[in-house]
């Protein structure tokens, strides 16, 4: 392991809690070299709804390298671009009476995020965005001053500013109604909130701890937004895709936002690949603007257009991973109960599942206990204090199983 | 076309010069779904030095791909890792004994180079950047703000701060004294300037118009850092990969910067890869404070791998590639005589090479002749006043000598 | 007129409300140049607490001018300085037990917050700064920037950073705890609000509309920023020289800031002065880190001298004023009771008194008919809702009953 | 002296130079209160361009007080300020023909500066300003992040933005054409400049070193200003009101700047005032969009007032200053051939002047040697480097050539 010690910067860190040297992969496993097989229930943070080299998407994307399809076209006109846009517009778009202009915004969610906020301060003269609290919604300068997180946010070495953020659902326990401190601010000409361009949003938080938004805090949300002339844009990178059920993590609340982020799941085989979607109005762009390198990687058209093909021609995944995420609810009601003086509280929707424990100390005890026994699981949260779950959508029933008795046993060994 | 008029976003850029879907690509030609074959001295701006396909690469994509190497891998430890750091550090870093650690900033340039502002920001304490005159660095929130061109940097919607211009090599034509300005204001207290944390230059400017520093700038300016205490970030995002003879655009400057961005053709074969390489001693970040989904694209490190070991085994495709551009250049010199009352200027170093006209328009046109002759290039420079070439380094000298035969006759057709 | 209008920027405000043009002055009255006497229930906006032309400072700043003592000082060492200092000492700082150093940081209250944000940034390393909703704090960039008023704010022409706006008390009319959501976002390492490196706060808010926070309000905020090592700065410019009663507007809450902010009322006479007291152990400025050229105004330390040993060497001038604040009060609450349609609010404490009106055009109205009648008031709040009183704390008994009868008349004609 | 360095902070500059106790001051001579009298060729660093305690002002301004008229006024209408008005029209923008209209910004510099920066970022919609090498603007935000020097810029605790330095008159030396590199920038959409709302700049810079700028200098930049419609805040607080002869700094270089800023010497008697001019087409303000309290001192306009009848109803004051700036200037060539080797540079125009030394550690002794000869002079500069001379303009004959024989005196005891 010496070369990783030696040549990588200390800034890595998932190899930390898991040692070893992966080398293998195939649907919900993942296997080291020493040929140990893992269970994943982390699933590349999401990028891997389909599983690992998900058979169908391998086939596609072997054969288009075979032929020598394009690799690398920037936002040139290709065959593989043509079909993953007519396909998207098929099976995503058009079922869902979505209108969407698509912009190719870089290869990764960060970039999704950025020329999202660019576009919405470009259309409304206004800097000042709403973020809320714990959100994650990437590294790069734009998209970290609307990410929640301080440590990440040190990293920064500017003062990050141009946004304010406000209670996500729950915050305050239902203390507070929703959105009464935020219309008010917005309400008062004195209350010193900077008017913002937009409101940005995950449909279920992610990283800041497998919070799920009830959908009609959603829909409470985008109606402030449209009595207040103000854009809402909805991160959909980690929870799209289908991981909450329904492609888009928004569908059930009966809304349609001004810009959606994907990337992730997007491209299927876990290339990089991301989305921006905009309502047509919004497409205010001069050529060029926005661009970058990477905006236009075929192998991952290739392989998003295919995963779209086989997943999204029905609602058999959705109900799936509904049934499935029912499961993982059960098993955690289950696990509450049984532990009641550890306070366990039991969260999210669809397959994407937290347990949140006391401290992030016994959270992270458990994962590590998980691991041991050949499951792999992060942790999420401010204090990393919530067991999270984002195993491949494609599992099969008996690979639930297997992980939910892992996740039993492993909380055992530590609440004892 | 219709549906990439009808869903995708005015951004788009390239399509407009090159009104054509294509499909296929091997080596330095493309070819549109009508089977009609491009010469590419273009090369993904940048990103595909080692041509399209390359059939090395190729075969050991698909190779990795069929025996289900791990894809998607987060910043976990996998052995397609391990295969690209140790031949990186074989074949790149000690023979030119460089000492770098390696950050995998996630999968663009921009990424490289956000994470290169972050870290410098945080070592020094200090916010402030000196960029320089037509510089390009990408298109995120702290990539942006060092850009140089003006309508990129609209696109941001918010006021760009926290960087100052300094006059690139040859901004005066020799009028000033090299970094005299810079200086006098670092040295005066009252100047005004705030105490930069880094200075962030290219060793070649690709976007600014084919800019080549002289060797001697470069190694000025590392001087002057070094005296000022100011951090020297390279950004060889699309001069290194041996865009100009040697792998690094710096090399022959006889200088090693403090941070140098790699991406584009360090993938090898078109898929997003980024690095940014860090001197030991500014490795302070906290693990994961830096971090995103496409860090560990392993496809990529089995082609970034491959390349390495093919082509910087030995000096062959430096040599080839100096040669080759000496070529060039004795081309535009010729042009250059040819025209005189056009005023063209030959640039550029390697195999980046540009050829500037009076203005944007006729630049342009000459593109528009090449590409109906079966020729791609685009332009570049503040006014697109730059003819641009960028073919792949592995181009044949029969390709060479094709390409600017074509160029010669768009020349004629548009000076005549 | 006409000069006015021909010369004077449209940006003036008070002479649009009260289209005379003043001579003379003495005590609580102002005389229009046609002899037409106002009784002023403005007082310079809380500058003349001791009325105009106070005839104890009149006499001692004659005698100062008549003796050529030296007028304008820089921070030049001066008998007049020297004066002030020692009187302020003794008067006020030592009864109070107060231990404080004082910043003269230029000639109004704007440089003493100004002073106050640099200091707290300096000391801490940070940058951010939690304000309260409705806050004032003043005109320039950096009080500007902590100041709630959207069209105050919209003046500035740059984006205005670095603030947070936090409920100040009663926002929500009780409907949430003190602070829980600003105490909440300061422990959740994932809120993404910016470590504060200060939190700045009116006593009573009086452009905001005559907000008087309740003392164990501001006693849970002194305990909060303690709890959390944040400075306190407590803006007294308008409400401090026993505005409301005490000397310090905070000094029956039982706190003693880390910086606190006067002007206005603190030269006596209206003359240009203002201070920023520190705690002894945030004097960290190099000598003129902070300057300006009208910090030495001795005629303003003289009428300041004077002040305090005739009016704050006992305490009946808080007695008094108090005494007054309540009669208002009682007033105010039969206004309250008279009209039940009108929903007025009595507002206040001391002798900062408001009388809340459904919206700003009765509030207007009603100064209106006062102005007619002999009165001079201005309405403060986010619309101007808030008909403000701030009388001089030497007005009689006498005049006290005239300018109330005045009000009640006024308020009779407009609401009938 | 104990009270102030127990109470006052240490953030005192002035008093450490000159450690004794003022009391009073009449014309060019300041007294100690052990009665010894100092010539005061610093003037309250320009704000006392008509001596201590001018008798024709402190007539008016006693009669002003004895009356009763009115103190503070906000921005009321008032005989005092129609009077100031009509004469300021009357006596200095008719004869020379400019047309401005005029804020009344608050009390001092600073806030002529800030208003100015406002003013010109709501009217263009841009926030960028173009600030000179080594100016000095104030201390309050804006104006600080227009200001040069680095140990008071480091005192804003924040970063300071939207301000680029360009090169002030004569600092390379004449090495550069004027305005190469500001203009170069301009003119290159691809330079990265922040295009700019505004330039500020000053006739002569005071705190930079008493650096004159050629008037040419001055309408180069004006007639720059036209051609890229940026506008040209003119900062004339310390230069203007006849220090470099005319009234207003820049009026012998034929230009009428957009927006000029006066402040220190314009009350006339060293109370706190300040205006700013606008040109009428950037009226643009909404009523108390700009606000302060102490914007309506009406003793200051009555000593305003009085100042421009005594002195500015003829020539007589600009032809005197000029005539003593040169018998200083003359005094200065000799100095600078009696000690060759000293390298002394004579700067400056009317009378404002300085004399360079080789460092601040020279230039500050004789200044000690001075003051213990009891001559006032403070140094300015970077590195306090000049000898800075603003003697009040009224000074006798004598008065000069008595200060002046002590400046030789005490440049013989530390050169020798």
């Amino acid at each position: 392991m010496s070369i990783f010690e030696e040549l990588e910067s200390e800034v890595r860190s998932y190899s930390r809690g898991w040692p070893v040297v992966f080398d293998r992969a195939q649907g919900s496993r993942i296997y080291s070299e020493d040929g140990k097989a893992y269970l994943d229930f982390f699933a590349g943070a999401g990028a891997l709804n389909y599983g690992h080299n998900n058979p169908y998407l391998k086939k596609a994307l072997v054969d288009y390298i075979q032929r020598d399809g394009v690799t690398h076209a920037l936002d040139m006109f290709t065959v593989a671009k043509r079909d993953f846009l007519e396909t998207f517009q098929e099976k995503i778009l058009a079922p869902r009476e979505l209108d969407y202009k698509i912009v190719f915004p870089g290869p990764g969610g960060a970039n999704a995020v950025e020329a999202a906020l660019k576009l919405a301060r470009k259309v409304t003269g206004k800097e000042s965005v709403i973020n809320f609290t714990n959100a994650f919604h990437g590294m790069t300068l734009g998209a970290l001053s609307v990410t929640g997180n301080s440590m990440k946010r040190g990293g920064a070495g500017v003062p990050l500013v141009h946004a304010t953020p406000m209670p996500y659902d729950k915050y305050f326990d239902g203390a507070m109604p929703d959105f009464m401190y935020f219309e008010k601010l917005l309400e008062d000409s004195g209350s010193g909130l900077n008017e913002p361009a937009a409101v940005i949003v995950e449909g279920v938080q992610g990283e800041g701890g497998i919070n799920a938004a009830r959908l009609e805090w959603l829909k409470g949300l985008d109606d402030l937004c449209k009595r207040h002339n103000i854009l809402l844009i909805l991160d959909d990178v980690q929870m799209g895709c289908g991981r909450t059920g329904p492609f888009f993590s928004f569908e059930d609340a009966g809304i349609s936002p001004d810009i959606v982020c994907l990337s992730k799941s997007i491209g299927g085989y876990g290339l990089p690949m991301a989305l921006t979607l905009i309502k047509p109005e919004l497409d205010v762009w001069e050529p060029g603007e926005h661009n970058g390198t990477f905006r236009g990687i075929s192998p991952a058209f290739v392989t998003a257009t295919e995963a779209l093909r086989v997943y999204w021609s029905d609602d058999e995944l959705e109900k799936s991973t509904k049934a499935k995420g029912e499961r993982i609810a059960s098993t955690f009601k289950d696990l509450v109960e049984r532990y009641p003086e550890a306070n366990l509280v039991a969260k999210g929707r669809g397959l994407a599942r937290g347990l949140e424990f006391a401290n992030g100390d016994l959270a992270g005890a458990v994962c590590k206990e998980a691991f041991e026994r050949g499951l792999l699981m992060e942790t999420s949260g401010p204090d990393g204090e919530v067991m999270k779950l984002l195993p491949p959508l494609t599992l099969t029933d008996e690979e639930l199983s297997e992980g939910l008795a892992i996740i039993e046993e492993s909380i055992a060994a530590v609440l004892k």
